[in-house]
């Protein structure tokens, strides 16, 4: 058998996140394994980077499988890119060592969070950004917020799961917030991140950057170990999973 | 009464065109006027710069209505775009001379036909490029078709309907055939196009590219006046109307 290192994009609006479900639900990694089962003939299962959750979309998510050597790389990518959904693209697939696992072998990622904070919607990336006229947000706000963010802390006030037993510690190694027109990014690179974790931290810094937290309170939040300490979730449709590092 | 002169934006995916139908369906036309009849308490008329037809797109759309005096630029934009629809957004609205009409001023337009000739899926913008993967596209014979079209010309071989009464005279001013990464775009400027007319021109300019039209027959093809001579007409989502001159 050989192992495979494949780059997928997904459009995220119409599934139940990355992973398989045990309740079900249509997910793209059931999807992709789906097109992989069919091509080989046997059960191929496919390992992902990590979870996206549902509505999240994904530039750069990455996914190993292993299959009989019969099978060409530029097979394997057209055969998968004609019959995966519309919203599901395999941008390569490439041999890959057999120790590598795109789960355990993960050294960083990438993540943007997209913000429409303009009164005109985006008719044409709506799905993509959120469309926030709550309020007008001060970016340099959310800068100066986003500083204490770097390092190495315990973002269990920023997980979604509450009752998680596993560590809640994360390094986090850039935050940059960024303007181009009326669109707001965030993109947050880090070695890993919890349930939800970067929905929390934008709601957080959206927070900041309407003047309801004060940039400086950003440590005592970390602190407190709190979900209640932390911002709203921002809705997962803004986000975007850009890349992940080996 | 005071006349106002939009600029609009949309997703035509939904709707049945620009202009509303004596049949029926939705149109991006009977949208916005239901909406300023809604604000104004009486019926609006909303004159577009011309047709475009079901499932085309809009970046820079031009309307034209008159309304009483009472409502402010501000007011106007901003309660279009809290009642309309997410996929149809006002960028601008400002008072415009009463002389003003959407359809009669203008002095031309510009569309984009956007093709993705790869064998991946691009997932985030399906719905706004056609994604063409039956041969490969050589863009520099596009081009040279492409010169043959510039001018004053009778476009009738390039008409949708071929029982249309009026004149199907036409002046195109500029046609460029663009290739950035897998994507190839054209853009056609001229001082306005039948019906179909740029998915024709377009089905057209790819059966060149792949080889089954040479380049040089154009002005024959021109001549015939004969829809049959042309190419098949490329499908409405691949097309934006950018903007209108006036």
């Amino acid at each position: 058998m050989q192992n495979f290192k494949a780059i997928i994009q997904y459009d995220g609006t119409k599934y139940n996140g990355w992973q398989i479900q045990r309740n079900g639900g249509v997910t793209i990694q059931g999807k992709i394994s789906d097109v992989l089962t069919q091509m080989v003939g046997n059960q191929v299962d496919v390992v992902g980077s990590g979870r996206t959750d549902a509505g999240v979309h994904a530039l750069g998510q990455v996914a190993n499988f292993l299959l009989p050597e019969k099978f060409s790389t530029p097979y394997i990518l057209n055969y998968l890119n004609r019959y995966l959904p519309e919203d599901i693209a395999v941008v390569s697939v490439e041999k890959a060592d057999e120790r590598f696992h795109a789960r355990f072998s993960c050294k960083g990622k990438t993540y943007r969070y997209r913000i429409n904070n303009s009164l005109i919607p985006n008719v044409f990336e709506r799905k993509f950004i959120y469309h926030y006229t709550d309020a007008v947000i001060d970016v340099d706000r959310m800068r100066e917020a986003a500083k204490y963010l770097i390092g190495k802390h315990d973002f269990m006030s920023f997980c979604g799961n509450q009752h998680i037993k596993k560590s809640t510690v994360r390094t986090i190694t850039e935050v940059s917030v960024n303007k181009r027109d009326n669109e707001i990014y965030i993109d947050y690179t880090g070695d890993g991140f919890l349930q939800n974790m970067v929905r929390i931290l934008t709601g957080t810094l959206i927070d900041v950057g309407i003047g309801k937290i004060a940039p400086e309170s950003m440590p005592q939040i970390i602190e407190t170990k709190n979900r209640a300490a932390a911002g709203f979730t921002a809705p997962p449709h803004g986000l975007v999973l850009l890349c992940v590092e080996y």
